[in-house]
Formats: structure tokens, sequence, C-alpha cells
């Protein structure tokens, strides 16, 4: 992603002369079109498209883009938004005890490979607040027991809230979420499941993957909804194993999967990459 | 696999001394071993081993091999059996419409890829008779009709019984096979299933994946049980897709997967590789 | 590729305005754009794209288009060209000895995978007569003497262009092409080449990458120029190999491989999907 | 890899009876054989073995297991060495600017993946110190300039030897090794290189690829030796890249690589895994 760059992000009903109007209208107004991605889908008419443009020529102040390509958008009964390259999102991690998410996605922060900010980082366990120091990102613990639950989750969403986070990432965070708080940020929780979903939903999947004796063992990253592990998927990745590898050989094995399949679907979360149609997602790579 | 060597396959609990006895065996009859692959399962405490030995200088008879290692396999509890490469296997092929697999498997038959005999095909579709006799194949019509689905498959039974077949190759065969058929052969029908397995159980999977929105699709094969697509896996493999790809895009992608997948199934059945513990299998490659 | 469309490749230096100016000429004139891909190289400042639309409602003849488009394209400095999907290119395929590529591309031609016609297989060798009949495909056996090698590929260019042939499949072809012939086919000759270029360049690969004990064997498809196995690469894959993979092995797993490699490669090429920028090439998937 | 289990590595000429005159040897002594590889090189006349077994009911002293099995070593001509999975090895890591191997290895280490002792990180950047103190590693900064460097190697040499070193990681260690360095340390130094050799040795790797328009790239972990980037190889691992990817992304891509590709790598030498005949690799995974 160029610095500087501003990424129109729209969906509408599929129709003739959408690339041509928008396209049109970007030249119109001197922005120079770095990458253009679109995609149709048949099956429920819509057109979806990211155009990532330099607006350093641009005749009008981006404040009023909007003012300015409203009736456009209402003729081709667009919806959609502009992002800026420069406006880093805010991003939440939350972390249960296992940490190799965690880790990785700090360490990609820090390189550079992650254009966001961290405001905050939420466990339920306290084993992580030395990375986090040592990253300096602000770490807070928020046990959560059987019976303070619910009392836990609204500490932690008041906390997101508070720090103005724009998206969360669950890097291996255990506690299922309620309706509310996935109500809270809808299309804006980032999950990794360790499968290959839809093949072993719920707990335990290396568990449940050794004893069916798959031969290939996957993770998934997807978007959480409000159904456990059906929510849109951005990424999925997969590796080889055998009758020589043990649970804990999955488990191994998989945490690698884990982290470049969560922070590849972080990274294009942020760069405004992933667009939703229904229960998917088209990433423009 | 080396020409004229034998393969000795057991299973037995685990113990101490199992590895020295067996080779011991096969040393002091002046058999020179070419391979030896072993795995040790602790959750059922089974061991597993392949011996592929070169029986070319040993001091007894193969027809004598049963009586002279009785003794031992008694006293180790060994479940066991000696193939020699030799001997090929006779493959019949069920199949349907979708030919891919089918032509695919006669062309690596004739590459010398697979070492078996191919006593017939037999088909509920005429389409393949003619790839067939290119090959030289006798090919049998089956029409299978809702109102004579036993009967069909008592006549297909018939037929494999009465050609000496010793497994049987489901290459998209179409109809599910009763109690019975999978009874008469039981750990020797390997099925290709189009799917990840266990994701997309049972008809239409690449519409299911394509519905899912999955990044990755695959292909599973698998000896066939009495539960649907539930039988020990023996090989898997996938490639991955976008939106970009159609249905029909992952339809042709998946053939290409369905091939190789069979095909090396096919091979290790062939060459011995396969074992099965539980619902598992090793294949010492 | 839907049928009846028309794909619109071009070439230009990098400036403003290229996507708006062309999809607006596009839209002007009625066509519904299906796709649009597009590159900006910035070593060479290129830009490259291919729009694929619907000309089914275009207010001008295609055979007008060039004329119409003409100016645009002048102010824009374009290289271009329009193919249409219903105009199938004819592909001649050159064979030696080994037929698995020859025998996958016809098979993948029948079942409708590649939108191209085959007027004719020239081989040096007459083992894929059988073949070719079995498919309806006119075969010319042209035999190679090194004493001969300039007449018989003299022989070989006629009848290519004799049969009106728009671009030549080398489907492990053994013989190394003149200067002469590379250059009646510029960007027009598809190789498939048993290694993962740059590596094991030249004769037996697959033997270079045994001695090297590499871990993990390729295939690449190529266009080829006059530097033996340096032409623009289009597709490449791979497959793992170990210590147990004899250089048997190795051919075997390759063979896979190469089809898949260069099917995909033909395919790509037949949909105007592959664009050339210097040595290299962007294929608009 | 079993606590408190002995791995004996042997190679020799290829003969009859070896496996079982092992087997029997480390039977007639009451060890369990937990696991049992070997490998026979046709082109070498070698036999390679990696034989695992229990020696907690093993009837002589581990301390006197060389004068047991030496009688038999050489009768059957063996070279061969006895590691215990209780000792653990002592690693040296050397980095330059470039930490993300580094940082990889020590949380892998701390995670319980690698089973040696870090006795020192050398550097001749300041940078990683703060990484090294995280994880208590002591870290040793000897700067390298031009006119110093074989004083600055010998520096480094004395350290590892004062430390006990038993083998060598260049985690991206930019500086080439003289050959008496690497002749202290004979198939004990692991190198990563960021292609997939033999293609793009030497400097900047990835420039090369991107220049060549390769549409994989790859990693390479080698034992070094006195020819650059020629020593055996142990693993190797590739992702795919398009034109999409710009060099950067192409470093970046390749960094999650290089991390999988040296770590397993390390992991198989501590487990003795690996073996060596003539320039290749015997990997008992």
């Amino acid at each position: 992603m160029t610095k500087h760059s501003a990424i129109l992000l729209l969906s509408c009903p599929d129709r003739k002369g959408v690339v041509a109007s928008v396209a049109g209208f970007i030249f119109q107004h001197r922005g120079n079109i770095l990458h253009a991605d679109e995609h149709g889908d048949h099956d429920s008419n819509t057109f979806l498209m990211r155009v990532e443009f330099d607006p350093s020529e641009l005749d009008l102040p981006l404040g009023d883009f909007a003012a300015q390509f409203t009736p456009l958008a209402k003729e081709l009964d667009l919806h959609w938004r502009l992002a800026l390259s420069d406006k880093r999102p805010k991003m939440a991690i939350l972390v249960s005890k296992y940490d190799h998410c965690l880790v990785d996605l700090l360490y990609r922060h820090q390189s550079g490979e992650l254009a966001c900010d961290i405001p905050c980082i939420v466990s339920n366990h306290p084993d992580s607040q030395r990375i986090a120091d040592f990253y300096h990102v602000p770490f807070f613990l928020v046990p959560v027991e059987p019976q303070n639950k619910l009392a836990a989750e609204q500490q932690v969403l008041a906390m997101l809230q508070r720090h103005g986070v724009d998206f969360v990432v669950l890097a291996r965070y255990m506690q299922i979420l309620s309706e509310d708080f996935v109500n809270a940020y809808p299309q804006k929780i980032i999950n990794i499941h360790h499968s290959f979903l839809p093949a072993f939903v719920g707990a335990k999947p290396y568990h449940q993957a050794f004893k069916r004796g798959v031969k290939i063992i996957g993770a998934t990253s997807h978007y959480v909804t409000n159904v456990l592990d059906d929510g849109p998927i951005i990424e999925q990745d997969v590796v080889r194993v055998s009758h020589r590898d043990s649970i804990d050989d999955l488990v191994q094995k998989g945490r690698d999967l884990e982290k470049v399949v969560l922070s590849r679907a972080v990274r294009w979360h942020i760069e405004n990459r992933v667009l939703l149609y229904g229960n998917k997602t088209v990433v423009f790579e």
C-alpha cells in the first residue's frame, strides 16, 4: 500500500457503467488511480469494487469528497466508504493463555508489517504482561470466572470503547463472546480458529483432527458472528501431517499456521482489502 | 518398490523386541531387508510394521514362510500377512459419468505406475466404453435405476467375484453401496470424495464449499465403510481458491486434485503401504 | 470466461487517467465491463490492463472498434489488441516420446477446459499417433535425425503455417528450436521445463535435482526465447520429495506437476490472461 | 522425541543383516526400540539408520555402551554415535541486523520446541541485545569491519569454544565465514538462505527472484561447507508470489518462510534426525 493513498470501497447492485463512472469521477478530480479491483457476484447480483488512488493532486479537499461523490453514489445505489492510508486504525488484541499469535502480531507490528495502532491488549491471564511491556503496549488483565463472565465482558467492552478501538483481534482468546459484544463490533472482530473450517467446529479441533485421522490440518481466520465458527472466512492455510504426528505435533505445526493465517487476515483488514457480501469475503490482495 | 521383493505387514500389541525378533527371523533365513518402517500408536497400544525384503536368497520356499513364521507370530501375538511384489492384485474400477479419474488411472496403469491388473471396469453409464476399449480393458455396463438398485448391485458384485477382484476403486461412482456390498470387500474399497473431509460430507461438496466461502478446497481418498464418507482416510490434498472462482472453477480445479489424490491412494494400496488401526491409516511411503 | 465476451489488452507508459479513459470509452459505446484488471510496474513505468466486456449491446460493430478506439489509443500511447472469446485460437502441439502432457492436454481439450482448436500434433516419434487418432486430431510424424535437423524443423514450420497455427505448445518436445523458428512465433511458443527454473536449466533436471539433494522439485511453463530455459515464466508449481524418492520417483511425481503447470499456462494464454513486460509476465487470473 | 530416550545413529556399507544385528543387540540388552528408520542409498552403496530406544531397563550402564557395541560395529563397519535425549546440546546463534529468525528461535526455545541450551548470541549489530535480554540469553557484540574481519571471526570462534558450543545457527548472519571457521564446526553450522537453492545463490536473492519473474519463492536451510550456498540441504519451503508482489512483498513473505524452514532444520538437528551421505541429507522425521 502506497503511503498517502485513498481507498474507495463500494458495493452495489450489478449494472453497466460502474467502473467507468467511478473511475471517471476520480480522474475528473485529478486523482491518480493506482489499483482498481472489482468483483461481480452473479448469485446475489452484487458488484464490489476497491479503488486505490493517489489524492495528492486532487482538486477538492478530502473532507469534501463525500459531499461531491454522493450524487453519483445515489445514482448507482452504492454502499461506499473512503479510507485513507494515513489514518491508522486502532486494533485491540484479546488473548488468553496461548500467546504465540500475540507475540507474532506484536513483532510484525514493530517491523512495520501492520499499519495500525495498538491501544490495548486485554487478557484473562496475567502471563502476557511481560511481552506487552517489552513492546510498550498497554496491557489490561480482566480475569473471567464462571460467575462473572458477563461483568468481565462488559468491562472489556468499556475498555475498548474508552480507547476508541476500531477493530478487535481474538488472538486465541478462549472466551465465547456474547451477542451484545459481537453486535458492538459488526464485521470488526477477527478470530483465528485452529482448524480448516467448517471441519472441526468448536472445542479442541486438533484433538478432533487427530481422532479423525486427517492427513492435512488447517487454520482459519474469520469475522465473528453470532453463530460459532460460522462467520465469513478471510483466510485459511494448511499443513501436511501423518501418522507420525502426535497431538502435540499437530498443536506445534498448527501454531505456525495460526500465526501466518491470522496475521494475513489482520493485514488485509487494516489495508481495507476485505469486502463482505452475504456470509463470504472478497479479498482484494 | 523393487521387483521380486516380499513385504511383511504386521500389527500387534506394543511390546519390547518386535523389531529385533522379526528382523532376526528374516536375517536368519537369509532375507535381505530393503526397508523397514514401523509405528507405535500410544492410544491403542498398537505396534504396526512393514518390512520389505529381498527373498532371492531365502533358505526356505516362500510357500513355507507361513508355517515357519507362525510360532514367532503366535509368541508376539501378531496379525500379519506376506505380500509378494510379483503377484499383481486385481483392481476393479467403478465409474459413473465423470470419467477424469478413470482416464487418469488407465493412463497411469499403462505407464507402469500402478502394478496391478484391471480385469474390469463397471459403469452405470455407457460413455466410458470408448476409453476402456482404447486401453483394452473389459467394460461392463450395469445401468442403475431407482427400481433396480439392489439387483444392479448384485450384478456388479457377481461380476467382481467372477473376475477374482482383490480390491475396488470408486472413481467417481455416484451410487451409494449397500452394507452387504461393503462387507464383501472390507477395507478393500477405495473412494474419492471431492472435499476436504470431514468438511462437506455428502452430495455436491463443491457447491457446499462455494456457499461457505472457503479459501481452499480439497479432495479425500478413503476406504469405504458403512458410514457415509467416514472411512479411514488414506490421502488428502488441497488447492487454493478465491472469490474469482465460480462453482465451475472449483469443479475444474477439483478434478486435478481428485486425480492425484485417488491415484496416490490406489498406488499405496497396491504397494501394500497402507495399514489400518481403528478408523485411521498408517501410510508407509 | 463468459461466452461472447471481448477482451481488450493494453500496455502503455504509466500515466493518470488510463483506467477512466478506457472504461469510459467502453461504457459510452454501451459495452458492459465484466472484469477489469490492471498492473503498474514501477521499474519500467509500464501500465498493463485487461478489460473483459460484454459487447452484445455495443453501439458499434466490432469490426469498427479499431477505427473508433485508435484516437484514444494514440493519445494514451497504448499498445493494444482486442480478442474475442468466440474466436478460438489454433494450437499446435509438438511432442517427442514422453506423452503425459499431450494426453493431458487432449483430455482437457475434449472436456471443454481449453477453448481452442487443435489443427495438428507434430512428433518426431510415431507412438502418439494412436492417442491422436482417439481424439480425432491430425497427427504428423516428422522424424528428426542429427543430419536432417534443420530440414525437419523447416518441415514442421511449414506445416504450422499451412494450418494457420496461432501458437505452439511444446509438450515435452525434446528438440531445441532454431532462432528462426522461435522468431516465427514470438511469445507464442509455450514450453514446459521439468524443474523449478532458474534452478536446473538444460538437460536431465530431475537427475540434477536428485544429485543436489533438494527437498522440493518443480516444473515451469514459460514462453520460449532464444536463450535456453530463460523466457518469461508463466506458471510454476512444486512438490515435496525426500531421501526416500529415487530418480524414478522424482520423474513420476514431476509428471503430475508438468501436466498441471503446462495446462494452466496454456489455458491462461488461450483466455488472453497473460501480458508481457520485459522478460516477465502478468497473469490476470 | 520421548524424554529419556537414546538415539543410535549409524551409517555403513550396505549389506545384509544390519537391521537385525543392531535391533538384536539392543533387544538382548533389554532396550525397547521406540522408532527405527533406515535408508539405503544405491548410488553410494550406503546404509543409514536411526534407532530411538528406551534405555530405562538396559542391562548395561550407558557409559559402557560403546565398549559393548564396538565389536558389532567393527564387524559391520559402522560409523556410529549414541545421543541421549537428556543431554541438551549447546546452540550458538549468530545474527546480523535482520532479527526475525532470531526472535522466532528464542520464542520457540522458550516454548519448549527446541530441546537445547543457548549459551550465547553473537551479533555484529547491537540491536538484538534487547530481545536477548528479554529471554535472558547472554548477548555478545562483535562488530565486523572490513579491516578487522579475520580478528573479529577469531573472537567469535574463541567465544563459541569458551561456551562449549555444540553447533552454530546462522540466523541471517551476513558475514561469509572463513574456511578455518567452517572446519572448526564440520556439519555443525546451519544456515538459512533466502532462496530456493540452487536458484539464486549469493547476494540479494529476492532481488534476483523479482528480476527473473518467478511465480514461487523459497527458503533453504543447509549445513555450511566451504562452497557458498552449496552445503547439504536440510529443509526447503516455498510460497506463491505474483506480479502484484513488489520486492518488499517478497521480503515480507520470505521472512515467514525463513523462520519456519530454519526452525525445522534446527529442531531436526537437535533431535538427531539428520544424517549426511555425500552432499545430501537424510531427515528421519
